[in-house]
């Protein structure tokens, strides 16, 4: 086993940096704030050497993004209910429920920082938004696959996610039930 | 004539004031971004002083969000072209050429900024979007009184301008004259 393969395996010592790596950056988050961390800060914060943060990720932004979909995968899986109106709606309460928390406005403070923050940045937010818009394509495909008629993935963001976003961004609430479902049999 | 009359009279002292404290804070908000300026610091950059801004504006939240206000009635004024659909496009339109400009997220900065700064941010960030909110209302009554059938002011936010920002947002453009009409179309 060479020195990378090593590295990589899963359970291993690579999983704890990275778990440790990726809970700096969530405390960071939370106490400063995008924008007032280096990668310096996360690497004292995780016990690790900056070098290791920069071996794996490459930049503050790539990890950052990073952060930021596991999170969401985490958070909001894509749901497989047998039915695309069923994954849509389980799908749309899960963002809900996730953007009405305490750190809702995570994912667009972060969009923020990163379309503010040169080429590095616009590139990892394009990373994380191809990464979500690959799973929710997914979904929809298996709904054809099953003889569905299903909108395409702009159609998702545009009438079911951006709604949801815009309204809890300026406080206008909350995204009740009736709401979502509302938003999901429109859109079908 | 009292002082306070002296102090608002259109096209005078206050006014001069008030357009240069404007001015600096559009500049702070370019050099340093949201959150990185106090009140101490546009009061110096505009020549007045701290008490002028305090007197008129309350707090720092409340004077970004009258900026940002005064930025938007210019930039994007409510139309009145006779029809809703005419009114619906050329205010559509109007957002989608602000939002893809150099300081398109402006807005949504400014939102993520008050958001996530207390009492007073929250409700400067409710004010301004109250205002706005208002100005569109008027546009969908005239509508009404003029016999058309008009979606509601939510409606509007959620199908036209919620998927115009989140496009922005994201990176995924360009917002095409075709597209921005389809939003409006798809609602009324």
């Amino acid at each position: 086993m060479n020195e990378r393969q090593r590295a990589r395996r899963p359970g291993g010592r690579s999983a704890r940096v990275a778990a440790e790596v990726h809970q700096a950056v969530t405390d960071l988050i939370s106490e400063r704030g995008y924008g007032n961390f280096t990668v310096g800060d996360v690497a004292a914060r995780a016990g690790v050497a900056d070098s290791s943060i920069y071996r794996r990720w490459g930049n503050l932004e790539t990890l950052l993004s990073d952060v930021a979909l596991t999170r969401l995968n985490a958070q909001s899986p894509m749901p497989d209910t047998g039915t695309l109106a069923g994954d849509l709606r389980t799908y749309a309460a899960q963002v809900a429920c996730e953007i009405t928390g305490p750190d809702g406005l995570l994912l667009v403070r972060l969009a923020v920082a990163l379309s503010t923050n040169g080429q590095q940045g616009l590139q990892a937010r394009d990373e994380l938004r191809d990464e979500r818009t690959r799973q929710l394509q997914s979904m929809l495909d298996r709904a054809r696959e099953r003889g569905e008629q299903a909108p395409d993935a702009l159609g998702v963001l545009d009438h079911i996610l951006a709604p949801m976003y815009i309204r809890v961004l300026f406080g206008i609430g909350p995204l009740t039930p009736d709401y979502v479902d509302g938003l999901v049999d429109r859109l079908l």
